[in-house]
């Protein structure tokens, strides 16, 4: 019988620690999230979430993914050709900082990412391999590192301004009007002369 | 005759503490910034740290000041007008983020924004009440609130790409072309239509 307020190690136990890794990395932030936070809201021994997972950090590099597919939604954002190519970025990053889990997984990032060295290198990393570099493929310009870099800048800003500090009236503008202020901005840095 | 290694409460204390505080919660972000780490470099005993600043948050609202007087700067800015303050603007941040004592001191607020919530707000504050709010009164416009709040986004999201996350090309981009590539960014925000 298992212990009261205890799930024992089955089938469930590695996504329901995940599930709360990713949940307090994003409320709490890096350094006050702990492997026995974590295992506490699981309902697991805290020696199982490093049996799943080893360390903290390798913890968050775990359960730390984007919560969409760059293959999927780069090509979808280039389907128009390069000149319409900034409005459809910002109305899908607009419309996904709506969706509750969307913004939990990108604010864990972006918190963890300010706080700690090693995160904010796998940020980069996520941010750099598997988003800009898709990116400068679909520009296939000399200075596409450049210009996905300062997209990056903005989405970034974005995430900080509109969720973690929640400047007004920023934070409670309507989805619609996030994209369309932010569409020139990114159209810019895609195809505007940078210089 | 003072202990070896520590310093006595003269009058250049209050000043060691400010400085080694400011360092600490730049480079190592507020959660892992102690009272005891800051006496430790400043070289005073910790009750010296508590009785010139309180609590660790209340030393991180003392020692937290704008690296620049936003009532000289604003001003500045738009010496030429709203057409022209968007390049102007672009300038004056670049540059800011060449000095490296700037740049540690918005470097530390970013940082200690995205882990603590009451620097979140205090950050948020400071952006909104001694910066924006001096924007907002030069434009003159109606969604000026809008207009500054997007312009926080795009600095805070630079400060982050550029200094933290260090995300290259920008890392290393020369300042002038730093000013060049967010200028029209910057004054499509001022005055550019937003919908």
């Amino acid at each position: 019988v298992p212990r009261s307020g205890r799930r024992p190690a089955g089938s469930g136990t590695r996504p329901a620690i995940a599930g709360a890794a990713r949940r307090q990395f994003a409320a709490l932030g890096y350094d006050r999230t702990s492997l026995r936070s974590v295992a506490a809201e699981a309902g697991v021994d805290a020696a199982l979430v490093t049996y799943f997972f080893g360390t903290k950090q390798e913890l968050l590099v775990s359960v730390v993914e984007l919560p969409f597919d760059p293959d999927q939604v780069v090509p979808a954002v280039f389907a128009d050709g390069p000149a319409a190519a900034g409005g459809h970025l910002a109305r899908f990053v607009a419309h996904a900082l709506d969706d509750a889990a969307v913004r939990d997984r990108l604010t864990g990032l972006v918190r963890a990412a300010a706080s700690e060295p090693e995160a904010a290198a796998l940020l980069r990393d996520l941010v750099q391999d598997r988003i800009l570099a898709r990116v400068v493929a679909e520009l296939d310009a000399p200075d596409a590192d450049l210009r996905a870099a300062l997209i990056g800048s903005q989405l970034v800003g974005l995430v900080m301004a509109r969720v973690v500090l929640a400047v007004e009236p920023l934070a409670s503008l309507p989805t619609a009007t996030v994209a369309a202020a932010l569409a020139p901005t990114l159209q810019h840095y895609l195809t505007g002369p940078l210089a």
